[in-house]
């Protein structure tokens, strides 16, 4: 931040209010503090039969590496809404949410990956605006080796451990766990 | 946003960009797009025997009201970290994370809600900045009418219906949610 967004003055600084007990970034002419809070990234990893549906990013970061479809909440949106709109987004398929698998903190680049694991409707998809391609993987068959994120591993990695097991469970954890 | 914090610029439009499908803040000096996202409230049902620990807000909104210790994630933290030290400004108590209990959307205010149970160590709590009292109730006894927020109403049935249940589930829901 160059500029005060409320009132354009160039007096920031990062400051200790008072009261607070972190720095925060103030504008010294209009007094606005303006708080910086963690980004949601919601996912969903679809799946179908045996196999789990990844999209082989074709934006940067990690340009061709393969991902649980994943992206940024938007305002005015749950996180169950933005879980499938990234399905769509990413691998033009539809999802029915079965369970939220993974929350996974990224604290060092302040984002929250929240993951759900859900049924791919009728086991179709194609390829989102943001897919090189996507294609449906056994265990067996994922590409550990070329994976986006730690966070796409580790949701991955649970849902098979959860299907093993039977079970739905919520697992919690923070870069860098696999 | 009346200013770009970028460059300063006062033309700040509310616009599609192109290859998007929803209307940003986009400067028209620097073209930069900035992103408004939702925000993460992380919160701690303290629990102490057959009692939960609710604070009465000394800050606005809802001052005077009953609420679990809830907060902004901060910057840096992971949601575990954020509820556990808004137990402790808001309650001056420590907890132990048993589960995460809620996760609660309000989406026409762009906050998502994070709430845990957790034991509260020892039994020990004193009033912590931001509450006017802290106080242990039973089920029989908690303030419903007193409530700050419909999601710590949500997060609270919840807690005694899987204590009756004897299971430690996630609850999801939307406001207005009870």
């Amino acid at each position: 931040m160059n500029f005060c967004p409320h009132c354009g003055s160039a007096e920031i600084s990062k400051l200790i209010p008072a009261g607070d007990n972190r720095p925060r970034l103030v504008c010294g002419a209009c007094t606005t503090i303006h708080y910086r809070n963690p980004k949601i990234v919601a996912g969903c990893l679809p799946v179908w039969e045996d196999k789990v549906l990844l999209c082989r990013r074709a934006i940067e970061p990690c340009y061709g590496l393969w991902n649980v479809p994943s992206g940024y909440l938007e305002n005015g949106e749950g996180v169950e809404a933005g879980a499938i709109r990234e399905v769509w987004e990413e691998a033009a398929a539809k999802v029915e949410l079965t369970y939220l698998i993974s929350l996974y903190n990224l604290e060092k680049i302040n984002q929250i990956y929240l993951q759900f694991v859900g049924e791919l409707v009728e086991g179709k998809f194609a390829v989102g605006e943001e897919s090189l391609e996507c294609q449906l993987f056994t265990e067996a068959d994922i590409p550990w080796d070329e994976m986006a994120f730690t966070s796409s591993t580790f949701t991955i990695k649970r849902h098979f451990l959860d299907r093993r097991d039977g079970t739905q469970r919520l697992h919690r954890a923070s870069y860098p766990t696999l």
